[in-house]
């Protein structure tokens, strides 16, 4: 067999395990020839890509980033490309492709596989948002990253009696809010699918003080907003010269809960960090087993199918089902983690 | 409510995790009153425990150990003590007892259980091996600490042109070494539920050295055994002045390969790390969900119960299904760690 | 002996590994009593303290913050309340108080020396900008966060094709920057010793992509300047309704080097994640072995000095000298670390 | 200028950083030519090299190992083959060599230098104990390896109140024992330079027992020995077959403290983890600066010298002097760290 493989979209911690995956099992263990392709979509498009033999994936395993390269997806680039891609696909005589990203990446990958091209996908982000995987890798490294910055964030909250506000990722869920929240004890934990009011966080908080505590830690999404009317909100965006104005719900939170509950707050953005460098254990098992398990379906064909975890097993499902919906936070498991002040 | 927690059986990164959230959720949530016996099931019997209020449990969570004390559970003795557990729950006027152990406690839970006592077991153990849960909390970290190990152990294999030989935990199931091999890339990886044959595993390594690499990593649970008649193998036990003596799978297998190799090997005993210390946030995430559940169901008053993670919900299982088989590494998760040399 | 000791000053990994220390040595070794004053100057000033003994600084080696809690100096309210320290002093018949912390502390130390108090400081900062001493603890802590998270950084940056401006702390020294930038191998290190170039450093960062490297990080002191008439220059401050407005070296530098290089460039604000939490070995040791010799300097007699580390040796040096200048990286130091592009 | 380079003996956290330094500052800022040599002196013997320009060196300061590869130095082969080495040199048009490595390295060195060759050395152990430098990189890394581990191990200890009996690398030398016990607050530190009392150790261990405490943790260097007479001791070695019997100090120690004591004792045995993997940042900034200091001694025809770090500087040592004395733990700083129990 012949396997294209290619990343797309944001960086995310166990890219390179799904590639070093996909050609251990294909070249290793049923002989396939396995190339990829560079800068994710845009390789296929522009034919460019490399063979992986056993040799260049080789420790790669436990770094970040990935070998391949990546782009972000142009879906109407992509739309018009799809007869180049068909003919790539056919020079090349690949097999199948196994396209490795979030959700632009897989709803490209199901426009390809709608046009009738060999595709098995692999789902990839941080943010833990894709529906038809119980998890996807990334999301426990950024985890992992975030509870530690909150680790270290708490003794100095705690020596400089301060309300901190911690940005993490999440610009549509709050799967790492809610993780890293709960993981490391914060205070309140403010998600994009529940607009928060801001008397009600500032009531959280305050309690605390009231009974004598000394700091709080308020995890928030970046995607986080406030109920409407709640508060005065800045949606930020470009200045009049083109540049990014930098509003985000951590600075504007802090400014509004320092007024109010005339305390020292400051907000804290762990930014970029949660998204890149070496993948924990969780993450490179899970991605091991998704690359693993993604050539194992192309050897029986199933094409326009995507790798998901159900538990502890490996499942194959629908691509078209998978970019449906948004994995958001349910209520239940909001309700879980609703902190004591 | 009055509830009673306690902790049993060996250290387990989440312990104290458990117990925070039984504290925050019944107390802080419910109005509840919590206990916790010191020192296990011991505590329960000598009736030794101690009030569990919001400030007892304060700067615990990312804590390893358990601020209770655990004791190895004593079947025999729990047996006799079982009217003596009920004199002291009826005056101590609990509603609910919450033990949370590994196999051995889960056993003396059930037979409390069964005997009349109100108990929601929590399980644990590093070594994931309960049936009736996908995950147990502690094993994550165990599995990190033992990867970061073995990540750093390769760099020191290659140097030395080396076969490494490095042991896990694991007596009866081999899922920290088939997860750790797995995220670290090791070479071989030797579990308990599958004997090994030393003529195959010499070809396997010895076929790395074949192909112009420079050394080997071999992770196996130190419950692995070889298959009958492969080769001669010490059970270590008492010497004659009653001192254990130190037999061990890695040293012997280290001896072996290194006299069939013609190479250095080393064996290289983790130990005691990869049950202590500070859990992952996975492992906070999913001790402080079981610890929430747990008083969910008191409350419920669903006792005989255990709480159990399915996916990525918490469910409620028979104390008596949770402790019949021992949850083994299956042959297609083996499969897919098998490796790439 | 009767010793008091108090930590003042920002969060600084290290501060209670020193209070373990001067307890251990005092109470353990000589049988002395020691107090620790609360919330810095504030508890001398207002006689706020408590008993220090074996028990109280049990397990707290490796946890970040300060058990006794901090608050910023006054110089002004320390000088109004020198006559009441004293008065307090008195009472209390201390034989020595031992000061930990920054410049201002060190500062506020000798003003108490002079006035005849038997003060022994030990220096505190993660700056590392305390020119009578080698290093100061929470360096070390504070570049290893720096460096984990620019370690993370440049995948990111690989990934995305992007130019990272990373903001590390140092408002007056770029110790931090120069450490982290080399530990991770920073493509451009921007310090406050040296007001930057824009022109130059676009030359540099341009360097590198003309060689056709696809990615590049800079990491940058937050108290560093651009040459005068370099570039437009934004000092930040409070808006017009006294909220800060957050403008920033790395912002600035970002939005500039984007519009020159024509390059998706974009700042990280590391912030206070570099001040917090469990210290590194290094900084245990060296806050160990301060407050060992705090202790052994207040048994000598020798008032109105600094522990101060010099080679492997730790040194006492008279507070006066301490607070007069501040150690700036100097042009060899930062020579070593100019960067191959 | 045409530089050879080369790495010698046993795997330390940052030779790749060193090796990186010197291409960076003799190829990028010197237009030098940099060649690395195979297997330590053996690729000079045997003339084994291969370019190193800017590419080769991409991405290794933070990766531990040697992409140079190592071997332990036999002298008397050494001493054979001066001539040969001198002739490989003379054909290679070498000007200088620059051996990375530890007290053996440093010996052949020293005698290659003494026969005329162009040599700057570059000390290299994770031990600490060359003299003629405060500090060598690696030891850092080593150090916070076992300090985490034993950060983890008293969680367990304490569960499971037991004595832990740590052994840490350290065949001559209690460098190593000495910092990571005080980081980590062990209760008794055992190191070559003072042959321990078992007696004495008992008292301090049982001390502690005695005051109410649960579990103890005594860190030992793996050369540590008892008084003579103290007790009876097993020297390892070799058994009958040519296999190695693992004696060890640990081991020795748990039996006898277990008996002494009537509670459980075990020993952990830390191993290679502390000699392998990624540096921190410390270790790769004074990697970083040796490589750059050596190629620059180099440049100034400084040979016959060893880089050395003093204070806060990088200083030129004669090799002969640096290979005279071990740098052993002092009494003082011996006294430091005597434990409270």
């Amino acid at each position: 067999m012949r396997i294209g493989v290619l990343t797309s979209g944001g960086d995310c911690p166990g890219l390179n395990a799904v590639i070093r995956s996909v050609v251990h099992r294909a070249v290793a263990d049923h002989g396939d020839e396995v190339i990829g392709f560079h800068d994710g979509w845009k390789g296929l498009l522009e034919c460019d890509y490399r063979t992986l033999d056993l040799d260049a994936v080789g420790g790669i395993l436990a770094r970040g980033g990935t070998i391949l390269g990546s782009s972000r997806v142009q879906p109407a680039h992509l739309r018009d490309g799809v007869e180049r891609a068909k003919g790539h696909v056919a020079d090349l005589r690949l097999d199948a492709i196994i396209p490795i990203g979030g959700e632009g990446t897989l709803k490209a990958a199901h426009l390809l596989s709608e046009a009738g091209l060999p595709i098995v996908g692999v789902p990839k982000t941080i943010d833990n948002d894709i529906a038809s995987t119980d998890v996807t890798f990334g999301f426990d490294t950024a985890v992992g990253v975030a509870t530690e910055a909150l680790d270290r964030l708490k003794t100095t909250a705690e020596s400089h009696q301060r309300v901190l506000i911690v940005e993490v990722m999440g610009r549509h869920t709050g799967w790492i809010a809610l993780h890293s929240g709960m993981a490391a004890g914060a205070h309140a934990i403010v998600v994009p699918e529940r607009p928060f009011d801001i008397d009600e966080l500032t009531e959280v908080v305050g309690k605390r003080f009231s009974a004598g505590k000394r700091f709080a830690i308020v995890v928030v999404a970046e995607g986080a907003k406030p109920r409407e009317g709640s508060m005065a909100w800045d949606e930020g965006g470009k200045d009049i010269y083109g540049h990014e104005r930098f509003a985000g719900v951590a600075r504007q939170l802090s400014v509004e809960l320092e007024e109010r509950l005339g305390k020292e707050a400051r907000p804290v953005i762990l930014g970029h960090v949660q998204r890149g460098g070496t993948p924990t254990a969780y993450d490179r098992v899970l991605a091991t087993r998704f690359g693993w398990h993604a050539v194992e379906a192309a050897h029986r064909r199933e094409f326009g199918m995507l790798t998901a975890l159900r538990g502890t097993d490996i499942v194959m499902v629908p691509l078209g089902e998978a970019v449906q919906t948004l994995k958001t936070v349910p209520a239940d498991r909001y309700a879980e983690a609703e902190c004591v002040l």
